[in-house]
């Protein structure tokens, strides 16, 4: 066996999306791309705001010493500076850049937390449906997953949580607004969840780790409440793939509340796993190119235009699609029971989403409306004779 | 208790070299920067060649649709195949884009290939003295690191690497030219080295893991042998960090022998770590640069000289410094066999190196030559004053 067993179990596994991946190629290569109608990436297709190609343009102009070479493990300081005003201003909390770590994305995020928090055998609770590649992040560090059901709403069920706590647990991770339902989880809960960790955590820390990719692509005036602010033990982590469009450059950071039980040694050790996993840090230009784009995001009405007239077109085809607060999915309800069956018989027009399954969420299809308007108004048709076909 | 229990054990023993850092900082505080002689990081102080900056500027003014999106885990195609033309240069044997993995650098690439090939009990037998951090991406994955003597001069022994392998012994990782030592491995015992993996490989695969970032730091005419010439079960990985002056980048690659038995498997393997691990994908601005930049190096003359100015300088000072063939470091004995306590006795001096013991090599110090010459010929009177009043 050329790999670990590990690893051929797992791809083994992995091959049902890749399969999904080579249908879609299939698909265009046979009816051309403009008559596929692929909704299953959520890879932004939105360009990156021109102050993000004024930035680099600069960056590169000034290239002095040092500029490309190596900086602390943690990031350039003043990036890390630039980067703790911002989470100050959105977490309503002041933390300084010595609490931020910059990181290759939020899924380097995740996996120098988890590498740094988790004892073998450790456990960290996930609401469900979710990204499940988080299973790996927390895996690849010794932990185990303990996936928890939301309510109907997929907003947060903090009695489930609170029965799925036990001696062994480490973390609480949660993603809001969410992938795959859009759902942002209303201050209330993110209250009271934090009550319960600092209950639960009298003996030893459990952290909430918040996964924060979509933070800023909310719709019709929501806000993402604050975490820092209701949960002393937390650490927060994001990218700027989704809101300026480049999540092919791998830049992103970890925030730590400066309330946590010993903050400094849980930075010290974040810093540490940065280095030892191999990321060693974040990409330098990257780095400085977000330092200056406090603020700038991508043309977020472009989502929301998108959204609805998804939705009311879905609706009017007669299918049962809860509104998203934010990110840029639509969580449907799959109009027969089995979403991998409704996936497959979507195919047969042209049609490529992912079924909930996928995302622990069976009985929902997920789409990504990353794409243009066009491509919305030309699927309705599709999507409404797959429902009268079924 | 913040962070595990490995971590916390690993923050303590790493906190040495911090400590080091926090002195070369207050003696650059105490008395100035120039007469501080800082030889303690290989951080290259060498610009990027110009290449570099009009590719980035290229690209950045080209930027379309995509550009700094998502790409497939292993890279862009594009890009894999324009590294696969220098592999087959560098190795004199022929890989297409398919053998390639784009990576965060080459200490991403390492992390990747132990988390696929490893089992958890595997061992990695690495000849020392070598970069220790080695350790870190062994342990990350389930392995054990076990290090073997080389020879007086730093090159391979092979009977020793014979000796220490056993069932559990996975791979063999070595780095030529060396850190610490700057020793380019000859090609007679690269062959050795691949008859014996072979043989020990019959059962299951032994690999040969190559670690390659100084392949193209070499003086004096000296070239470094193909590895996928003589062990047919061998990856190599290597990082653009010190070719073009860019280790804040974090872009390189892993290549596979095409002779290895499963390499499709095992490439497979390869690009579910580098998305499952964070990685995601190595960063797409650097991976369309380097792909223009085949070739492009640093100034490497600038360092040859600043190598013979260094070895004569420290001959003529009265110290035993072999002559390295590679990279950017001289690996020197220690006049007194306490290489620490010889250390901190050149601090007195405002002289910075690292003692060998920091690589597994006792009663040497390395030196780092990413200094400017007037550095190096400033230093010498330091050092032949600390070997006087020894």
């Amino acid at each position: 066996m050329p790999v670990s067993s590990y690893i051929a179990e797992s791809m083994d596994k992995a091959s049902f999306i890749r399969k999904m991946f080579e249908q879609g190629s299939q698909l265009r290569a046979k009816f051309g791309a403009e008559n596929v109608f692929d909704f299953s990436i959520g890879n932004p297709d939105l360009d990156p705001p021109a102050e993000f190609f004024t930035a680099a343009r600069e960056l590169i102009a000034e290239a002095g010493k040092g500029m490309h070479g190596y900086m602390p493990n943690a990031g350039f300081p003043d990036v890390r500076e630039a980067v703790a005003l911002s989470v100050s201003a959105q977490q309503a909390v002041e933390v300084n850049g010595t609490h931020t770590v910059m990181t290759c994305g939020a899924a380097g995020g995740m996996n120098i937390i988890f590498k740094t928090i988790l004892n073998p055998g450790d456990q960290v609770i996930v609401p469900k449906p979710c990204f499940v590649e988080y299973g790996f992040y927390i895996k690849n560090h010794g932990g185990e997953m303990v996936m928890v059901d939301t309510r109907e709403d997929f907003s947060l069920d903090i009695s489930n949580i609170r029965k799925a706590m036990n001696e062994r647990t480490r973390a609480v991770l949660i993603t809001s607004p969410n992938n795959p339902t859009g759902r942002v989880y209303p201050e209330e809960q993110i209250q009271e969840l934090g009550k319960l960790l600092l209950e639960a955590g009298k003996k030893r820390t459990v952290y909430l780790v918040s996964d924060e990719p979509y933070r800023e692509l909310v719709y019709d005036g929501v806000t993402v409440p604050s975490i820092f602010k209701h949960c002393p033990a937390s650490i927060i982590t994001t990218s700027y793939s989704k809101t300026l469009s480049i999540p092919g450059e791998r830049i992103g950071y970890v925030a730590v509340n400066p309330s946590t039980p010993g903050a400094e040694k849980l930075l010290g050790g974040l810093i540490l796993s940065n280095r030892i996993l191999g990321f060693v840090n974040a990409p330098a230009l990257m780095q400085r190119i977000v330092a200056r784009l406090t603020g700038a995001t991508v043309d977020i009405e472009a989502y929301r235009r998108r959204r609805d007239l998804f939705l009311d077109g879905l609706t009017s085809a007669g299918y049962n699609v809860p509104k998203p607060e934010g990110a840029f999915y639509i969580f449907g309800k799959s109009p027969i029971p089995d979403d991998l069956a409704f996936v497959n018989h979507l195919l047969k027009y042209n049609v490529l989403v992912v079924p909930g399954s996928g995302f622990a969420g069976p009985g929902y299809f997920r789409i990504a409306y990353c794409v243009s308007e066009n491509t919305i108004i030309r699927s309705i048709p599709a999507f409404k004779k797959a429902l009268e076909t079924l």
